[in-house]
Formats: structure tokens, sequence, C-alpha cells
């Protein structure tokens, strides 16, 4: 059914990358996942490359034709995307598209972020944006959104803080992890507040990083060798239109919907799920809008632990955004890179007994009224 | 032959619009474009964003999205898109493929950008290049080609300062060009130097602006009616493989030889064209590198009158980036703008009698290595 496949992929650990560039990052990704898929350079035809913050903190433009130069892919069509924090899935979304046209048959996607600079302080979230400057950041809304699903489905403080408890015990088998140390509910609860009731330890964490993945037509694939399908990739906007309304996620159920319909399953079917777990309530409330649980069960899903490795659906096996790191233009990429991983066994550790079916959700720009850029897409083996 | 169409077009003057966001001058030209076309925003499935300085300048990310949905084209995927200076032209790139493979029906091109701002003074060619570095920013390049010019095929002065000569005196019959006063080659000449022998008049001035397209698949055009065909449009990188041949364009002679190929057409066939004028000597090298007149006679092709209106092909009647002004992110499509407006008979006093058959050609991220993006589409009708 699939005609399009992942035949390579690539990243280097998420943290501190402080003597090295952009460029530098994404050049290492991109030969880690051409080598990884054993292709030349020579036969990619086209390239995407993720980012966000390359031109706001460093003047940098046209990234992408520079690194994948750098590694030997010359003359083809490249092009940057920045869809916030979907910036480097979108990137995959378009080669996907492409391929699955028979316009190409082979495309490399890469996205990095390079975040731990001084002036990253000074990076808002968009200072013309009326909601920013009352003071409506990201932390902010989704402090609201906690408070709203704690009031009105009976959510606790505890399981809030499980999320960032379950994906640090993930991260700690993930040697590409940003944070490998265990935490407990207590010093979740107990770390510094940054938008109640959201803890530092309920955050994703500024990191520098980078991934890339090879993608090719199924045609090619075979006669490569190993490959991980992509059942679907959908990418949508929010409706904006009930921007009250905080807690069903109408673009994360609408996306997911569109996506389960293309690929011919349910979230019955999945094995594991790499989700945007920006915000320990934003995992709770994607189990909900994605169809892991009822609207409203999302708390309790993960207490009964049906989200940990072991349990029905595992979800941020790598640790998610929360412990593996959360390098926004890398982001997407990431999740792809931990499913295919996964769907070949090769996790180590973290491995998901027997996983065949694995679902990525990766969203950005969310402001108070809906997320600006959702995206999920369904691989199987 | 083709099956992709434009329907619908819409731009403002380009020039400083210092009380406008990026976010008002997106939806104007959106509005204007979907009016033009005489569609509804719901018909639209998907939306390109052409922006390179929104995040540098003002932290703004995810535009696109923002735009799209002030103009009432929700929940559909949206991309933003940064490829330099070719920027707006990559996202109809993207927009004509999606309709081509029959993914989808119909498109929303926008491009915008604003620069008169004072932080406009801080952006750089890119903190971490070495040529940037060393001084060697696009003025620079761009006084050594036509240096290198001169010495080698015997281009004088006066052949560069026409080309500025010729774009303004275009220009004067645009109404949404930013300068609009004749002017003499004296005049050019004795302008402020910027970088030798390139003076101020040869330089492409700063300017905020905005443009927009409606694509759709041939099939629905039918129905809707008038409509201007895309018989081809490439998208290509440098090689990177000859540095040191400044006056040779292999990247963008490449790009041309492949949408002439794909139109089943050659220079001699077409009656208008847009060229990326960012610099008086770029027009020239342009002429050479798409084949207009053979290597080293640019400055006779253009002192011979064929590239003015009433010539043997009429190139920048809109009065081109020098005269019609350059918002960078939108440049490419105010290219395709001027072009749909030339084939439909409604320039008015700058019409290109006759015109059927018009070539654009943009490009962007140029370093003394090569240009990282060069795009060039053929249209028809």
């Amino acid at each position: 059914m699939a005609n399009v496949v992942i035949i390579g992929a690539g990243l280097i650990p998420c943290g501190k990358h402080l003597h090295r560039s952009i460029v530098d990052m994404g050049a290492e990704v991109s030969l880690m996942a051409l080598k990884d898929a054993g292709i030349k350079p020579t036969m990619v035809e086209a390239g995407f490359f993720g980012n966000i913050l390359g031109g706001r903190l460093f003047s940098d433009f046209t990234i992408g034709q520079h690194i994948f130069w750098e590694v030997g892919i010359n003359k083809v069509p490249v092009l940057n995307i920045e869809n916030a924090c979907t910036s480097g899935s979108s990137g995959i979304y378009l080669a996907y598209n492409m391929i699955a046209a028979g316009q190409i048959d082979v495309a490399i996607v890469a996205g990095v972020e390079k975040m731990n600079v001084p002036e990253m302080g000074l990076v808002d979230s968009g200072r013309s944006e009326p909601d920013t400057l009352m003071g409506l950041v990201a932390p902010a809304t989704f402090g609201i959104r906690a408070r709203r699903h704690m009031e009105e489905f009976g959510t606790t403080l505890e399981q809030l803080a499980l999320v960032s408890v379950k994906n640090r015990k993930h991260a700690v088998h993930n040697p590409n992890a940003q944070f490998r140390k265990p935490v407990s509910i207590e010093q979740v609860l107990q770390a510094p507040m940054v938008a109640d009731p959201l803890t530092r330890l309920q955050c994703s964490p500024i990191a520098d990083g980078a991934a890339a993945v090879i993608l090719c037509s199924a045609k090619l694939a075979k006669k490569i060798g190993r490959g991980v399908n992509i059942e679907s990739i959908i990418l949508a906007s929010g409706n904006y239109e009930n921007p009250q309304d905080l807690l069903r996620w109408e673009t994360v159920q609408r996306t997911a919907r569109l996506a389960y319909e293309k690929a011919g399953i349910g979230p019955q079917d999945l094995d594991v799920a790499e989700c945007h777990d920006a915000f320990s309530i934003t995992e709770i409330l994607e189990y909900e809008g994605l169809g892991f649980c009822e609207p409203g069960e999302g708390g309790r899903f993960i207490e009964e632990g049906h989200s940990t490795i072991g349990g029905r659906l595992p979800v941020n096996p790598s640790g998610g955004l929360l412990s593996r790191g959360h390098p926004v233009g890398a982001s997407g990429i990431l999740q792809v890179v931990e499913i295919v991983t996964q769907l070949r066994g090769e996790a180590g550790a973290r491995q998901v007994e027997g996983a065949k079916t694995g679902l990525t959700q990766n969203m950005g720009g969310d402001k108070a009224a809906d997320v600006r850029a959702c995206l999920v897409s369904i691989l199987s083996v």
C-alpha cells in the first residue's frame, strides 16, 4: 500500500553543543542518514530543511542548501521550511508528497536547531502578536489548559507530574536523550514554578540538536533493502473557531482522523507513539485528541501505566520533548527517527517489544486560539 | 499540455508601508487574489507563504497560517518557505507540484516583506559565513562580477548604467512601482558608489511589499474561466563546482535549460521576461545565462535596445527589482504577477503588445561560490 519508505535516519544527542554551528550539526546527521540508507549523495533529488531560529539568532538564510552541499548534494531543489515546532516534520510532509506523486524517487530531510546562545533570551513568541504582548506566551497558555483540565475532569497534580516522571524513565535508556537521571513525582512538583501549575520539570527544555531522514519510493526501496513504510502523513492548520474550548483539541483530532483514515487503521492498532509533549499537560491532551483514551481520561490513562513501556500503548519511549529534548526545528524529525528505530527493533533497552505500527504527532505555533500547524504520521514495517 | 493554471493575482505597490504589518499586507494581497480568481477562501486546499525577515526582525513565526486565517482559509496545510530572495516563487513551485500531481486542486501562495525598520541595518548576509565576515556581502560580489565582465568582454560603465535607465523607464508606467521618475545614464553613474563600479542606482532598493497568486488545476480552471498556464517551473541549487568562474552562471543556464525543455520552447519563443535584476550587472549576466544572447554579449544586448519595451524581448516591463522594488520574500511572486498581467493584456501603458509567452527568473542566497537557489518559470496563454 505505502509507496514512500524511510530508508535512512541519523541524529545527534540533544544538549549543549556550544562550539558547533547549525551547518556542522546538519551535515553530520545528513551524512549519518545517507550512510544508514546506503546511498550516494548524488542519488538525492530534492532536499528539505527545517529550522526556526537560524535567521533570528544568526542572520543565516538558505541554510539547507549549505548543509546539503557540505555532504555532496547540490544542483537539486532545496527548500527551507519554517512551521514553528512542526518545521522538521513539514519537510518530511513535502518530501513524501513529491515522492508519492512520482515526481522524484529520493529526498533528504534534515532539521537543526541551535538554541544555547545568549540571544535566545530575547526571542519571544512574536512581538506583533497581541497575545504575546499581553503575556500569553506558550507556558502560560498551557498552564491555563492544565488548570482547566483539573477543574473539569478532576485531573490531579500528581497525574500531570507523572508525564515528566514517565518520559524521564524512558530517557534513562536513550543515549541520545538530553536528561537521563530519573526524577520522582515529588521532584517534579517541587521544581521551580514556571506557569502555575506547570513546574520547570513539566516544561520542555532548550536544546541544540539535529536529525535527518532519507525518504524514497517503494520501487527503489525494494532494491536497497530494509525500510519503514509511511502509511500516511497529514499536515493541517487550526480551525480557530472555538478558542474558548481549551481542552478539546479539534485540530489534533481532525489531523489524527485523516491520518488514521488514510492508513486504514485506528488508535487501537498502534504499538508505539511519539507525541509532542512540550508540557506535561500537552501529552495528556494528546492522549485524548489522538483517541488513545476518552476525553477527560488522560490523567487516568497515564496513572494506570498504559503509556509506559510495557503498557498498552507506550508513548514517547525516546523520553519525548521533556527529556529527549526539544531542539525546535529538529523535533518532528527526531520523533520519526525514534519510531523508525523502534520499528526496526533497534531501540535497545527502551525497545517496545514487537512494535510494527507507530505514530508521530508534532505541532507548533500554539496561540490561545488554536495550534498553527499539526502533523500526524503513521509508520509501519 | 499545462495542467496548472494561475487564476488570480494581487499585489500592493512596493515602497514604505511604515504603519502596516506583515500580516496586514499579506491579508490584503491574498484577498485581492481570491477576488481576482472569483473563488471562495473555503475552496483553497493548501497555502504557501514566502518570507525571509519576519523571524529576524519581528520574532514572528508561522506567519502564513495567520495571514490565510485572516482571509478565511483555515484547517488546510500551510507551509512557510524561506529560500532567500527566491522564497515567494519557491512557494509557487511547491503549490504547482501538489496540483500537477493531483493531490489538490487549488492553492494560494503569498509573499510579503517588511524591511523599512531601523533593525534592518543590523541584518547581514549571515554571521556564520566566512564570506560575510571577510566583507564579501552581496553588492561586493556583484561589483567583482561587473569589473570582471568589463575586463573580459569590454562591457562599459554606460552599458551597466543602461540597465537602471531602461528599468526606470518601464517603471514610469507601472503604478505599483517604487520609483517612477526617469533617470539618465549620467545620473546613474554619478550616484553614490556602493561597490565599485556599482552605484546606488544600480543596486535594488529596500522595500515593503506583498503579492499573492491563486493556482488551480486545468480541470477546475476551465469551469472558472480565464487563466494563465504554467508551462514549467524549475527550482535548482548551485553546483558550487567552479566558484572562480564569475561570469558563466551554470546554475542559471541549467535551470533555464530544464524549464525550456519541459515547456518545449526556447528563448526565441519568449515575448516578455521578468528577471532578477538585483544589480545592473545581474540583468546582463541573466541575458547570457537565459540564452537571450551569447555569452559576453549582454552589454551590447541592452545597448541595442532588445530588452526595452518595443524591442525583441522586453525584460522587466514592471521596472524590475531596481525600480519596481525588491521586498525580498515577495519579489518572485511580483515577477509572476507582472507576467500574468502582461499575458492577460492588462498592463496598460507598459503592455508588451501581443505577449503570449513569458518567463520569470528569480534567485537568492548568492555567495562568491554560486547562487543558493534559482527558479525559472514559463507561463503562456
